[in-house]
């Protein structure tokens, strides 16, 4: 991690959450107890950042400096917000195009997925606070800047998030191997949402519960793996090739 | 590098070139001299083996043993050739679909590709013996094991191999950004190669002249930088799509 990427110490820590910068998780030593660590547990509390209780091997693995069981892990991106995110898409006039990630946390995929959502003109991407990949200085790095210039909303529960979403007008498509339904057998000229799983487990069993339409891509071989950004920009190019007649 | 990946010392080098090993190259310290240096020379051109004079501290890099500046990387694949696996695949009544990978050099990057091309049933994958990827335990590993049921074909000159499928009746599509002709607008249902370029500098000049057709993936914003394994995805679904008739 680019030391750009953190801020240690329990008042630093404070400061830069009062004063309004990205945070994408605080990790905090496990016995750590104090007046003023209720103080920053409050602040956190109020500003809803997501906080970890982690061994101190843990903290001293990105710093040795002084952190005082202290480090907050700076985000790369401002969040967005589902509910600010869609009622402008429907104002612009495009047809929304969404891509949920749930429980991508290798930063290599994450940062390829984010190329080709950028690519496909996907308006903005939908991560869970937790069990996902931290958006920080290496997935931007790895996405090539395609992070400046794609939303990314980070949720607390994804599936109250693809709940939202289907209230709004969105089909949720998600990518799952417990279907014969092929990704091209479905309907992309509608609002979409194309959700992805993790790469050993798929999605959530209740993520996987509010999907519109469970989708596969047909594998001819043996091992019937396909990398999950290889398989995110099949999907997301069958969307284009829809919308866009190509 | 595991040790298994590679053998080193002048002799046991010899020894695994005479006893068939597949050899992936031959690195040999630059300014090595002697007998001994000279009938492994004989033994690599009847073997025709590549060779590499390098600087004593890549090899170093790769073992600090008795290496006596000759080490040998071993491949984890049996190289197949293209004059060999052309009439297989014509025999066996399939519609030829080749992949030819230019200048591919990112371990991950063809380790995903090979992972797809197993799953979208391609017949066999050509390499360039230089500037490309050294098809290693590395290789093995980041292709989830693909590579145990793709044949792998790495040819002196990728100019040349592309000549040849032509001849043998391949329309030969390469990916390239110097063309406004959409991946989708070409029939694939004809034996077809796909050839993708390096991420940075795309195919050699050469190679693209031999391209019966050059093809893109339309981008929609700002960065047009897909991966390069997720455009061979999209690229090889699409000769799926249309052969499957999914």
């Amino acid at each position: 991690m680019d030391k750009n990427d953190y801020i240690f110490g329990i008042r630093p820590v404070m400061e830069a959450i009062e004063a309004g910068k990205d945070i994408d998780k605080i990790l905090v030593k496990k016995d750590l107890n104090g007046d003023l660590i209720n103080e920053l547990y409050d602040l956190v509390k109020r500003y809803r950042i997501l906080i970890q209780r982690v061994p101190v091997e843990k903290i001293n693995r990105i710093t040795r400096k002084n952190h005082q069981g202290v480090l907050a892990v700076l985000s790369s991106v401002t969040y967005s917000n589902l509910s600010n995110v869609m009622p402008d898409i429907y104002e612009s006039g495009e047809m929304p195009f969404l891509v949920a990630l749930d429980g991508i946390t290798d930063v290599r995929n994450f940062g390829a997925i984010a190329r080709t959502c950028e690519c496909a003109g996907v308006d903005a991407i939908v991560i869970p606070e937790r069990h996902s990949v931290s958006v920080s200085g290496d997935a931007m790095k790895t996405s090539a800047g395609a992070l400046n210039y794609l939303q990314v909303c980070r949720e607390h529960s994804m599936q109250g998030a693809l709940n939202y979403l289907k209230n709004n007008g969105c089909r949720i498509v998600g990518a799952s191997g417990k279907t014969n339904k092929l990704y091209t057998e479905v309907d992309y000229t509608v609002p979409t949402v194309i959700v992805m799983g993790a790469e050993d487990t798929g999605m959530q069993p209740e993520v996987e519960a509010v999907c519109d339409e469970l989708v596969t891509i047909p594998e001819y071989g043996q091992i019937n793996s396909l990398n999950v950004s290889v398989a995110a920009g099949i999907i997301m190019y069958e969307v284009v090739r829809q919308r866009k007649k190509i």
